[in-house]
């Protein structure tokens, strides 16, 4: 897959991922008195970074101010870059978000109280993309690849469709595959 | 290139650096008494960990514990990642080793002093290799690309040659790089 129907090379733009935290209802109570407050929308329609935050706590070492994404969800998941992971001493897989076989425990805490959780994964390289879109685009495949240009650049490999109903299309990585090869929020990538 | 003369993938294993420092003689006795020691030896022949640290100092921020790297060289030279440069707010050029222009300013300090040097790059990705193994392994091009295999892997563009007579035949990737794909030191990577 190189070209879209109009004969152009196929684009993606990125938002890059920082760490982040998703909490199902019960787990936010746990952590906070107030309800979820809307701080700024993301482009995935409905979601948005709260004025929420936690910090992260594990072998003696902590990451603070790491940002709340709503609104809450069916599980809670915290979402780290390998630099992270190494900071905190602990192996996370590498999972589509929801999959959380083999996630690491963390404790997540907050000036209310704190929970312990298997619930840390390094979030995979995924495009979200409606239907609609993926027939349009001919995205019909389960992952591809993606070319980065730059004196850092390379090809990103496994980057998952992620196909939902209202979806904003557009290539979510972490910070890691950000830094790496020098790539910003809303650069224009080509899928290969 | 794809094949060595055996007909074997070409395998090169990799070393990640993480930030350090090299020093001048003038420098190194700006900021230091006593002799420059090694801590541990690294595989570039006559190269090694020194038991002397710096601190980095930018825009109120600072890295600790910056390791140097020994013997004193002809220029003062700091390589950081990207992450880093991220946290210092500096913005510094990917570069080969030596080559400063347009090279980030920072403070180095220690307890006996600190100094100012516009002396920040970013490593480009780079292969030590001998004349004699440059021919033997069949790598006369100025600069290839290399293969990460696994779920965060992908390709690495403008990896360069650095050739150079007592070399260690070795992949150097700085820290970013390693932990976007997740290359670990001593890992085998192929040449494509």
């Amino acid at each position: 897959m190189r070209y879209n129907k109009n004969g152009d090379d196929m684009k993606v733009s990125v938002g890059i991922s920082l760490r982040h935290i998703h909490l199902t209802d019960e787990d936010y109570n746990l952590l906070f008195d107030e309800p979820i407050k809307e701080k700024s929308p993301l482009n995935q329609p409905g979601q948005f970074s709260a004025e929420q935050t936690v910090t992260l706590e594990k072998n003696g070492r902590e990451l603070q101010n790491v940002r709340l994404i709503g609104p809450t969800r069916a599980y809670t998941q915290v979402e780290i870059s390998r630099t992270d992971a190494y900071y905190l001493k602990i192996d996370p897989p590498v999972r589509e978000s929801g999959h959380l076989e083999g996630a690491e425990e963390i404790t997540i805490k907050t000036n209310k109280g704190q929970i312990t959780r298997k619930a840390v994964i390094i979030a995979d390289r995924h495009i979200h993309i409606t239907k609609e879109d993926r027939e349009k685009y001919n995205l019909l495949k389960d992952e591809y690849e993606i070319k980065v240009p730059g004196e850092k650049g390379g090809v990103l490999s496994h980057v998952h469709i992620k196909e939902a109903p209202n979806s904003y299309y557009e290539l979510h990585l972490d910070s890691d595959d950000a830094n790496a090869f020098h790539i910003k929020t809303n650069d224009e990538l080509e899928i290969l």
